[in-house]
């Protein structure tokens, strides 16, 4: 049972909170603790802190718990003996995978495989998920460039030193705007913030302008197309740039929605587009489903929205399939052993989570449940805007995926933002004056009420 | 209990293994499957395959597992209720980390600091781990270069698009022969082997020769000094050359064994002058402890045995650890919030496992327990290399961490590796042409002659 509401006794972070972070902070840099958790009291949707103070949580842990705080059917699996074994026994699971490993793939990752994806490769985390992403397409390009002739010796010996032909100069193209990570190849496609990417060594690789649309969509269709139309124009254009410089665009990687960026949207025809272009340049088309998978937009994967004929080539994930991997067609398998590959390879105690997850959405019907509990969030906040003109806009979203922009900009933002806290609701911050919501899948049309009361509360006391 | 011996019923792969390989084969790329395991009846140092055959395991998931298999006081940790919630509510650590937390990391990662490194940074697995050591690294020297001012416009516009000076063009010295990871940032200074390397993009960085020493080295020293000195006079000309192009080395990351590139060792003193030559040139210095840590060496780091006078500025470990991270000095602590972060940023029930591990290996006098397995191996190997001086030559090693080579090359390494394998003993190979024992800190010397008795057989059986 989940608690009534929030319920807030102490400043925030509290005086427990400020004490722990006194001592955290002398082991390790610690600026972005925002306070300590009692995660074994923390229940649904709301999140204990250890001032004792309840939140009603629709940030999830940077949207990476699918079924809120302490679900049974996951602490079932995690009750079962026999789990225990992997979990003590962590495998080097391509070279020694547990005798349940094919099942277990089947009955988590593949049961939600996308249209036309029949092969799957397990990772730990969104980096590593893009990172051999990026890897497999980087392969399969020169793989067909080669036409089935193996490697050269010169391209053995050469790529031992980074250098070309063996380390060709490859590259993938990405948005303004773009999170898909913080590991050096992942950093190279991202282009959030320049917090994320200061002072770090890069590749030039082609970045392509993200549409910046205007909300409500269907308002703005006719400026919103010439919009994207202007994008996708970029793209071809840097298609043709990079490869008639020898510096080959083996694909292009894009989330359906730019997460981190702003929740950023972009049409199902924008996106069918970009596939069809990335198609005719023979490049690989990603789609980074890392934060915008496992439902939150009521359908499993946000690309099942665009109605695309030809599907992706690869669509990775983590967050809330509490592990990371890749999807693939049959095309981007790796032809020998070893070039994708690490020690762990992820973990099969994430995959039997994973399993329930999907389990548990498809028994209590949780994709229809965020599809009710967004069209609630998302009416109230446009409500809102209305109400509250000069303070918020933009209020977009689809199924629990929602967002609102602040008209003050960032200190606004993060006023709003921290005054939620105060009154209990858990938020996050995204772009540079967005305000994000991310509940687990099992945040109901009652909760949505209350996120908008104390919206309305918080903007009534700042007016 | 453990089991009395290896014992080996059908072909390996057997039958069940064989079918199951079908079956994962069906969805995902397997080629580097050896078997199917039964993790609840492995126990110690015995890992037990689903066609029920019982395996001498020195290899331990690639040299992951510090305590062997179904340790009881692994067990204990993951049995204890008050853990279930980390399992099951992995947190954003970064953000939301759990009550306990400054204390585990007390407990578990800081109880084995090294000397003169005081804080520490958690990440997942090997690879971001040494992601953001080199990040960390970056963002030191362009700290220093700004000396105290913010970032400029300039920097900060030009960094969103991979363009210097925001994204400026830094290097990192590497060693050949070295493995760091496979992720783009860590995939260049890995040079182990062209299939790790090979189609993938990457950058222009310093790579010095790593000393090809002879064994046993107290029977070369004055030809692997030379050997040595000859490196370290690369390593001083890479400086000036990359320094003078406008290309900083801002670091030099090395293992203290390099562990996939063959078991190649150098002196304590070859560490110590790398050390100084780094303190020279105002650079970094890493040490990658991923596969050398956790007492494997007899002491809990392996370059606890070098004397440095100087500590290093950075260490990485993963692996037996069980989760990921860096120590390092107060200098390269982040200076503002998000520079260095992830979603997961690790996960504390590792270090519930890794603190577990801390206090038995202390309890039980494990480094002790290395040092006298590990003398009892090596002594042996170098007994049959001496009996079969056409077949197997550089028996070496420090603790258990010991290798040996096989002078028929990678088909006769490939072939003994296998061979063992059919009598019970679970080894694995590392460069071209090595056999590479990485057994558990619990292995104990009456194993250690089972392991030599079955090289004997085989090697007997090959003559
Ligand atoms: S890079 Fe994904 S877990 Fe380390």
């Amino acid at each position: 049972e989940e608690f009534d509401g929030p319920c807030i006794k102490t400043d925030i972070p509290g005086p427990k909170s400020q004490e722990l972070l006194r001592e955290l902070t002398a082991l390790t840099t610690a600026h972005e603790v925002q306070f300590f958790c009692n995660y074994e009291e923390s229940k649904g949707n709301y999140l204990v802190d250890v001032d004792g103070n309840i939140f009603l949580d629709i940030y999830m842990q940077i949207s990476s718990l699918p079924l809120g705080y302490n679900h049974p059917a996951l602490l079932k699996v995690l009750n079962d003996p026999a789990n225990l074994s992997t979990l003590v026994n962590r495998p080097a699971l391509g070279n020694l995978p547990p005798a349940d490993f094919p099942q277990r793939v089947q009955n988590s990752l593949m049961a939600v495989a996308p249209k036309g994806l029949t092969n799957v490769k397990t990772m730990a985390c969104g980096s590593c998920s893009n990172e051999n992403a990026y890897k497999a397409i980087f392969m399969w390009y020169m793989t067909k460039q080669r036409g089935g002739a193996p490697p050269s010796p010169e391209e053995l010996e050469t790529c031992m030193f980074n250098k070309s032909p063996g380390a060709p100069d490859l590259t993938l193209m990405s948005f303004t705007g773009a999170f898909h990570g913080r590991t050096l190849g992942c950093l190279a496609t991202t282009h959030s913030k320049a917090i994320h990417k200061l002072d770090i060594p890069s590749m030039d690789w082609p970045i392509a302008p993200f549409p910046q649309l205007k909300y409500p969509l269907e308002e703005h269709e006719a400026e919103n197309r010439a919009e994207e139309r202007r994008c996708l124009d970029q793209v071809h254009a840097l298609f043709r740039e990079y490869n008639s410089r020898g510096r080959p665009v083996c694909g292009v990687v894009v989330e359906p929605v730019q997460a981190e960026g702003g929740d950023n949207h972009a049409s199902p025809q924008f996106f069918r587009e970009l596939r069809a272009i990335a198609r005719e340049y023979d490049a690989a088309f990603l789609v980074d489903e890392v934060q915008t998978g496992v439902g939150v937009t009521g359908s499993w994967w946000a690309h099942d929205l665009w109605g695309l004929d030809d599907p992706p080539d690869v669509v990775t994930f983590a967050k809330k399939m509490l592990g990371g991997g890749y999807f693939h067609t049959e095309e981007f398998r790796a032809t020998s052993g070893y070039r994708i590959f690490n020690t762990w390879l992820g973990e099969p105690s994430k995959l039997a989570l994973c399993e329930a997850v999907v389990k548990t959405v498809q028994e209590e019907n949780l994709l229809e449940n965020v599809r009710q509990a967004g069209a609630v969030l998302l009416d109230g906040l446009k409500h809102l805007q209305t109400k509250y003109p000069t303070q918020l806009e933009n209020a977009r979203g689809l199924g629990t995926f929602i967002a609102i922009d602040c008209v003050g900009g960032e200190a606004q933002r993060n006023k709003i933002v921290a005054d939620l806290k105060r009154k209990g609701i858990q938020s996050g911050g995204c772009g540079e004056r967005t305000i994000r919501c991310r509940p687990a899948l099992i945040f109901q049309p009652h909760h949505a009420e209350m996120v908008l009361n104390a919206v309305d509360e918080v903007l009534a006391e700042q007016a």
